[in-house]
């Protein structure tokens, strides 16, 4: 490859594509479970892709991961036990643990050389890795959710690739019904759910999925992402019943940093432009 | 070009691209200003390039169009009088004349050729240009504002390409006096100012140039726009006082349709998000 260069992911089910202008391939290994490549940019910093689809880059990933995991804990009135589905980066943990309430927040991922580019590529990702309430897993989440005491979580979130290859799984009612189980009465369930724009179905179709499991309120947050496709992504949030108000005032006042998050975005977020909520009845 | 292909717009300052999955070259013509490029894509709608940047999509022009109107009009108290420049292909024209209070919108694109090819591939952008209140002007913009009544004008919307090129001159001090000039005391400046991602010192040099015009508040407002590099966009707001509390009720009871803007949607692009006060100085 001639430096600069352009990397492109043509993302099939909606036509549309991401690219950015890359200097070098840093590293790539085939782990059981799918292709990772990291890539460095010119000024984007590392790019880690899986299986050719953009995962993360090291100047955007703070939008992803924050609106993976403030808006739910901050939701939540108290939130003590979380768990992780996938996420193997660690940017959803390191954030997770910023919530000095939080007791322990176990992330489960099945491919553990997700984890070992993320400390190599993005270290400041892995930050909290050591920190005395993170456990990493490298192992099946499907039957980690299934194994889980019943009612024993506050949170659970699920950070994972599209809903193909090893991730397809994650995003079903069996896979649904082990997560209601294992959360709490006002546990609350966080999916990272695609575009709003052109994957509304996939939207509509997930909660569809979660509801035959039980769940019964729904709230889905967009921000934008520019790694992903159509630069503007989407957590859906989850519950057994309650609504979906924050403590807004623990978020204004929070203790700790963050790029986007804010009392003010988790507000705007939560409401859905109209073509959004008429497409999911809202 | 064998279909269906792939078209990228590669752009070099952020070193990002965004591309869509095309069938087929509908029209391209070289007007005196610039090359104007329509195509046809599987997912999209149509698309149109101008000297090889994305302009905009049939699909997702609405954010952009609807976001360059709406939060403006609805913060000045009662917009009777509106300059468009640039805005070739309709679209903002058309939100603007939904406000049934206005009663005169001027669209001032230097290239007839624009809205030319937004008649015939994106004719519904241009279904309101046969409204009584609407002028098609195809001249030079500048020109139109320097000899504009001094405080003639409610707002002014610089809806225009980048600031390379035939735009470029849209972006400085000079013309902002002339905009200032031509505004009423209560009147507002509005333009489109590029990715807040990775844009923020263009943003800061834009609301620079406009404060040494005399203008004196500003506000940006992101919002999502696939077809513009990162995927995230924004329009700044600029008045000679006065802040930008908005007409909530207005808006909320408004009475024509939108697919993005509304009132919650307006209230949550008003705050920035932390990283973005933080390099505005909000």
């Amino acid at each position: 490859m001639t430096a600069p260069n352009w990397l492109y992911e043509n993302f099939e089910p909606a036509g549309s594509s991401i690219g950015y202008r890359i200097t070098r391939k840093l590293d790539e290994v085939q782990s059981p479970f799918q292709k990772i490549e990291v890539y460095e940019s010119t000024d984007w910093g590392n790019l880690m892709l899986i299986d050719g689809a953009m995962m993360l880059t090291t100047r955007d990933n703070f939008l992803y991961h924050e609106m993976m995991s403030h808006p739910a804990l901050f939701t939540h009135a108290d939130p003590k036990q979380v768990v992780i589905i996938g996420g193997g980066d660690c940017g959803t943990l390191r954030e997770v643990l910023k919530h000095p309430g939080v007791q322990k927040a176990v992330q489960c991922d099945i491919d553990e050389q997700v984890t070992r580019m993320a400390e190599k590529y993005f270290p400041e990702l892995c930050e909290s890795n050591g920190d005395p309430r993170a456990e990493l897993l490298f192992d099946d989440g499907i039957a980690y959710m299934k194994n889980a005491a019943p009612g024993s979580l506050d949170i659970v979130i699920v950070d994972s690739t599209d809903p193909v290859g090893p991730a397809e799984g994650l995003f079903n009612k069996a896979f649904y019904e082990f997560c209601f189980r294992a959360l709490k009465d006002d546990g609350i369930l966080v999916q990272q759910s695609e575009s709003p724009l052109v994957l509304l179905d996939l939207i509509k179709e997930m909660r569809g999925e979660m509801g035959k499991a039980g769940f019964k309120t729904f709230k889905t947050l967009p921000f934008p992402q520019p790694c992903y496709p159509t630069g503007w992504w989407s957590c859906t949030l989850a519950r057994k019943s309650g609504g979906f108000d924050f403590r807004e005032n623990d978020a204004a006042a929070k203790t700790f940093d963050t790029k986007y998050y804010s009392a003010d975005i988790h507000r705007g977020a939560a409401v859905a432009p109209p073509f959004v909520a008429a497409a999911l009845g809202e």
